[in-house]
């Protein structure tokens, strides 16, 4: 019964493109039936994210960095409260199938990082030639770059079938 | 669109009128349209709570010990994977609305304290004299004690609309 | 070379007796060349605690909750910055040898129920009847009651030596 | 009375450059009068970054991801017990002064990001040109590329001044 789990990750400071990948793959992850997880704050790609799947009728579950409820996404339907700052995206990236990152930033490297770690796969969606050519070195298999949205989805399809 | 969230929490090793109260209270919250959140393994009141709520049509969220798939209820609809021992138990005090706890033991007592501490409500099933002259002279106003499963669901109603 | 280190724990609004239990209980750690942990703050037990331990040329390791440098107690000389509030109490439970501790709050609470379920010993000093009856039916012999700091130390040699 | 806490981090499976480079940080930290923390375990650049310091008299903190006291490095002076398993990286992270990474892992790799969003600065020792580039143009003034240990304890001492 246990439900499929899909991460989107990406910077809170995020760029307009970012956001509108993240609100467009949390459409698709919506419409796919899978569950859509993310840092649940209520700005940039989280908030995006949540409110892609949560407008197409997705299921969201946000894993809070802090206690505070005004932090929390409007597009969150399940809040995770952890408190615990960025030790939090371990568990984002331990709980997510799946996990697909929207743009770079310190955080977001840190999800993808733990990710790999813990043996995940992660989907790099519009990153610069750095970070694709330094992840993917460090990934080997388990870094898939996209171009699109669509794309995102029909890997993560891919992978969860594998 | 926030949900509500009732955690449900005991021991592992559950004595076996625990196991029935939190099999009775996970149908409960199920029937009142709450997620019930609870430790998520397949041991003891977790596990009797998520079937509780999942044969009775409600959504169920585990917050895990463990990075081991085989811990995780077959009840558990979302599991989030901590990792990180009983330092979960934090998250599942903060995550919860109001926390029902089903028996004790020194797992359940970090989680009772860790919600009061949390400014939580702790509502206190089948727990002996010992524990409830303790924690009710520890927790007043926010600690309940009830005699049944009926009783803990009135009581979280008047909680939550308090 | 690992070193001995004895958790002092208690509430951060503190009574002055269970300061001045802490801070006798911090020297005498000192005093036996064990190093102090405690919660870091600069508050009630955790701060006695620590100004007895440095003041007698001990060493202090504080696991604080936040990330706020001015939340660390000046007798503080190894900070561990977790930033993860009261899941941290898991942390202090499971890096003591042996938790003492003096009165009681939520948080204190936990910290003894985490060090019970980490199968540490737990000494109580200075806590009421309903504490000590409820947490040594709980905890059976993993439960030291004791009256006065010396007694607390007394028992954590016969403890480190069993 | 705080300590200046310096954060060695680095594979578990590290190559013998990496190792060696450890060992040599770790000494010249413990030569400066500097707490060493690492990850603790007895296994590759924690290890040796451990040795390094304890070798030549230096103080040694080890924040475990696991419970299991056969984890623990011989060169620890003081475990820090989470069992958190990689959510412990963010606690490496913000706990460190000044982080230094030897070689390049996935851990490593969401160490030096955790210390970035935590407002930390980075030296990189041994890293490839991917990563260089990468976390140069993602961390800016926050990451410094060195050549050498004793270039990494200079760019410390200047960060520390600074």
């Amino acid at each position: 019964m246990r439900k499929t789990i899909i991460g989107v990750m990406g910077p809170g400071e995020a760029t307009e493109e970012d956001c509108k990948n993240a609100y467009a793959v949390g459409k698709l992850v919506a419409e796919r039936g899978w569950v859509l997880l993310c840092g649940g704050r209520k700005i940039g790609v989280m908030d995006e994210a949540a409110k892609g799947a949560r407008e197409n009728s997705g299921l969201t579950v946000g894993v809070m960095p802090t206690a505070d409820p005004d932090d929390i996404s409007e597009a969150v339907d399940i809040p995770i409260i952890t408190a615990m700052g960025g030790a939090r995206n371990n568990i984002n990236a331990l709980s997510s199938d799946v996990v697909i990152a929207c743009g770079m930033s310190t955080g977001t490297l840190s999800e993808i990082a733990l990710a790999l770690r813990g043996g995940k796969k992660a989907i790099l969606l519009n990153n610069d030639e750095e970070s694709k050519k330094f992840l993917k070195k460090l990934g080997g298999e388990s870094v898939c770059i996209v171009e699109s949205p669509k794309e995102a989805i029909e890997q993560t399809e891919k992978l969860l079938s594998g």
